[in-house]
């Protein structure tokens, strides 16, 4: 079991597979097999769209759904999590290949097999390092504007092809703006309005009609889910029946039939160094995002998930991608709800949808040549437009400005300077803003509470004081990074309060004083000795005793002294 | 007054010498005109010697000792400070200078003056920006290991000069340095000798001479602080005198006569944009350092710094630096702590000593044509010695490790990288080592002290518990760098006590949550709720509370509550 791994890490540890496989019931089976059904419905669709998407030939996105999740339902923690092409990973992969020096490279599948092989690498050696934590370090703002902004960037690249069209290079002359959409292929723009509408429809229109019609809700949520593969077999067979590829409808062309073969063309230490940066914000987003879709559907069953577990998996399943001549792969938000809510017990079903999609590649991929790619933009259109979260950027701003801040520019940053730019900048920003905040710890000018043994904020509370005693509660460890805004804070009291004998620093959320801090101190009270006045310590913990035992800082204060509670220091002091 | 400056800026708040002016008296003329010739004593040597050390004509040296002090004593906060040019600037500008893509540009002359230029703009935005606490990143062990690290490199730079030698290039070839050291300029080497010898006698020895012989303390500090330049006129008259530049010896060479000519020269801005990160360090180092020192003689004399009006007049000075044709400056550790000492009483002893230097660049300058680099050398290497400080690092070790690494590491990457490597490296390190000390608070189950309303850690007091109650006292604000830190806490801890019902959260240090932390806090809520167990909170802080009555958090918890004391909370619940 996966819990176990933590203590005592040993064979069944790493193979959480092993675990699940011994209790596998009845129960499991049927759950499973109808939820692989379903997601196999959604990846074949997915799997091609998000290839496209990425730049990249269609196969790319079938491969990498076939053994990627396999060896994933090996290592990963998580029953549900469904690992293949996701969205967000397909822009990124398509901002790495867009970069001049990477294009420079030449052969943009061979860089896309690099960084599924380099972001597995890097993964596992975040494994080896016990480096998951890093990820704590990308608050949820950041990721909330990055996911937005690249999920706008994503609908930006997809709406021209509704109409047939490229990217338009127009800039502010309207007149081109009126050239560029006289260009829109008619049977294209048809197209995509059918399988919109057919989408749209395949959303809330058809469950509330089958929810009236008191059908089972599993068969619902079936049949909701076959939007997709509806849509590309209905458009597919348009195109093919009208032979509309002479009308120049753009087509996903022609994909090699058979099981993918197994490769190691990713092998070149020299694009490994170019494309380094890349598959490291591609192996920080597909972490972030699969550990949390996987953390919230473990919850909803009382399950657990193991991080440093799960880089292992995701890390080997990418280089599985890599060696099988698959894109990235990740653990897809959308797909896992699906897989999650039709049922799926246990990676049993991902184990079933691989199956179903290597039947699909070996015996089917010549029909997949004729699926028109407005309708794989529609697809994506639909899926993607419920990441852009406008409210939550509000909601954020309300509660926390900084924070807020943050989401805004995280997405501004990835829509204005680029994907991998955009999600730096909102790192850099937090970890700054993080840092701005920890210098300018709380700190309170206390009293006492009457009758009582507390000591309260004498801003909020009425409390006794005593005009000889200064007692300064400080909230937070001193360090270097805060030490002089608590020293200035010191001095301005001192400069209001000049008749102060002694002062108190109340030490209850004092954890730690660093070498910086310490010395600070030192020439403070120093300072204080120096105009006849002392420094003593109040409700100082353990650990730090024990640290200031190993110096004579203690020495120094005298008379100053040392008190175990902040009651000790008034009785003494008063 | 420059404290006014923080309230109520007006004009005499930017030009502190009107302060003092106006209360200047005969005393301190005494003072201010002794410590001056002192430090022009000292003045003339060290602005030749570091302009050398920086790889510049000697000139440089002297320039910065002339207009820039003057600027700085019309604008500094200061009253000793002595501003000029100093060692640790001198190596970073080498530093620079030795870079091959500055090497590339040509007119090292031209560059070094727009390190001085843009030092000084950049002083002046921090100071626009307010942004003088970003020193505060530095860390007093980062310093100390830079210092070391620098001083070590102007040492292993110096030592050769001493036999008339260039940097070895040996590598691991023993028989090389035979060869090498064969080189050696006996003359040379004979003028470093008698130098060095006479440098260590007007330390410790000739101090303690003249203490015996009851001189008093004032004329003792003014003689001993006579033997750089006393070496330096003996050694010229010694190279004069035997003619020894006809046997090798090197010397400084022809400076121009005259009063510096002003001139904006340094206007280049494609240079400017490559040396922008290295005048970046200085601009750090030259304000860290300056601020350090001024504090320490501020604090002995009960007098203040203002940090903000500290950046400007540092600014203005090596702005000035740049338009006299001199190198970058700030404030000088060991010449400060002469000056002081020597009785300056204001920032005229700088004026006077600015004086004195002017009359040495018009009428003496043809005599500093002979002066021997190997002099100079000695200079520096006496001079610079105290700056190793391998006791430091022992200390720091042993109060606190994580420090005491830093420290270490900083020394060794300022050796083994570089100047501004080694800095950026201890830089970053100390910041990612805070970050991932405050991602891991310091959390503790606590109990009730008997008999009071105290709750301590149970590991460490013995206290009254209930075992249906979690109490944890979170010594941290929660934010997204330590709140998946703190749930996987709390959750292993209730595996642990399966009997809980109410968790109570203990918010005694905890000053702010963050959306990420809020977003984590609500889903460990519902998984509570899910399994028949409550979130409470006690002794959350008026702001906080302010903060979650924006959200529907607090309606969330329900049946749990917020709680104003951990008492109510026991009492409530036990």
């Amino acid at each position: 079991m996966p819990n176990n791994s933590i203590k005592t890490p040993h064979f069944a540890s790493f193979f959480p597979i092993i675990g699940w496989l011994k209790t596998y019931s009845r129960e499991d089976v049927n759950g499973d097999l109808f939820a692989g059904v379903i997601t196999a419905i959604l990846l074949v669709p997915q799997g091609i769209a998000y290839a496209i998407l990425a730049g990249l030939p269609p196969q790319l996105g079938l491969y990498a759904s076939i053994l990627p999740p396999i060896v994933y339902a090996l290592l990963g923690t998580s029953r549900t999590l469904s690992v293949g092409p996701v969205s967000i990973a397909a822009i990124m992969i398509a901002s790495a290949l867009a970069a001049p020096e990477i294009q420079a490279l030449g052969e943009p599948l061979q860089s896309a097999l690099i960084l599924s092989a380099e972001s597995g690498v890097m993964m596992l050696m975040m494994a080896v390092l016990r480096l998951g934590s890093l990820v704590n370090f990308i608050s949820h703002p950041v990721l909330a504007g990055f996911t937005s902004g690249a999920a706008l960037l994503i609908i930006g690249s997809q709406l021209p092809q509704l109409g047939g069209l490229k990217t338009p290079a127009c800039g502010a002359d309207m007149a081109c703006y009126t050239d560029y959409l006289a260009g829109i292929n008619t049977p294209t723009a048809l197209i995509s309005l059918a399988s919109l509408s057919l989408l749209l429809f395949f959303g809330k229109p058809l469950t509330g009609l089958l929810k009236k019609a008191r059908v089972k809700l599993v068969i619902i949520t079936a049949i909701s889910k076959c939007g997709p593969l509806l849509t590309v077999i209905a458009t597919t067979l348009a195109v093919s029946h009208f032979n509309l590829t002479t009308q120049h409808v753009a087509v996903v062309g022609s994909i090699p039939a058979g099981f993918p073969k197994l490769g190691m063309d990713f092998v070149d230490p020299e694009k490994w160094h170019l494309l380094a940066p890349y598959a490291a914000f591609i192996t920080l987003i597909a972490y972030v995002e699969s550990v949390a879709i996987a953390k919230v559907t473990a919850n909803l069953r009382g399950q657990k998930i193991t991080p440093n577990q799960e880089l292992l998996a995701l890390g080997a399943a990418n280089i599985a991608a890599a060696i099988s001549g698959g894109m990235p792969v990740a653990g897809g938000f959308s797909r896992t709800m699906v897989n999650f809510s039709a049922g799926a017990r246990t990676q049993m079903a991902m184990l079933i949808a691989a199956g179903f999609l290597s039947l699909a590649v070996i015996f089917f991929s010549q029909w997949f040549a004729d699926i028109p790619k407005s309708a794989l933009a529609a697809i994506i259109l639909v899926a993607i437009f419920r990441l852009v979260r406008i409210k939550h950027i509000f909601h954020t701003w309300n509660y926390d400005r900084a924070d807020g801040i943050a989401e805004v520019v995280t997405l501004l940053g990835v829509l204005v300077l680029g994907i991998e730019e955009g999600i730096a900048l909102g790192i850099v920003l937090t970890i700054a803003s993080h840092l701005r905040k920890t210098s300018q710890p709380h700190i309170a000018i206390v009293g006492r509470v009457p009758e009582t043994e507390h000591f309260r904020n004498i801003k909020r509370h009425s409390v006794e004081t005593w005009h000889h005693l200064l007692l300064v509660r400080i909230d937070e460890s001193l360090t270097f990074t805060n030490i002089s805004f608590i020293e200035d804070y010191l001095e301005a009291e001192l400069r209001r309060q000049p008749n102060t004998k002694h002062v108190i620093l109340i030490f209850t959320s004092v954890n730690d004083i660093d070498t910086t801090a310490l010395e600070a101190l030192e020439l403070f009270n120093q300072s204080l000795l120096a105009t006849g006045k002392t420094l003593n310590i109040a409700e100082a913990k353990g650990p730090l005793l024990d640290k200031l035992e190993k110096t004579d800082f203690i020495e120094q204060l005298k008379p100053g002294k040392l008190f175990f509670r902040t009651e000790d220091a008034v009785k003494a002091l008063g």
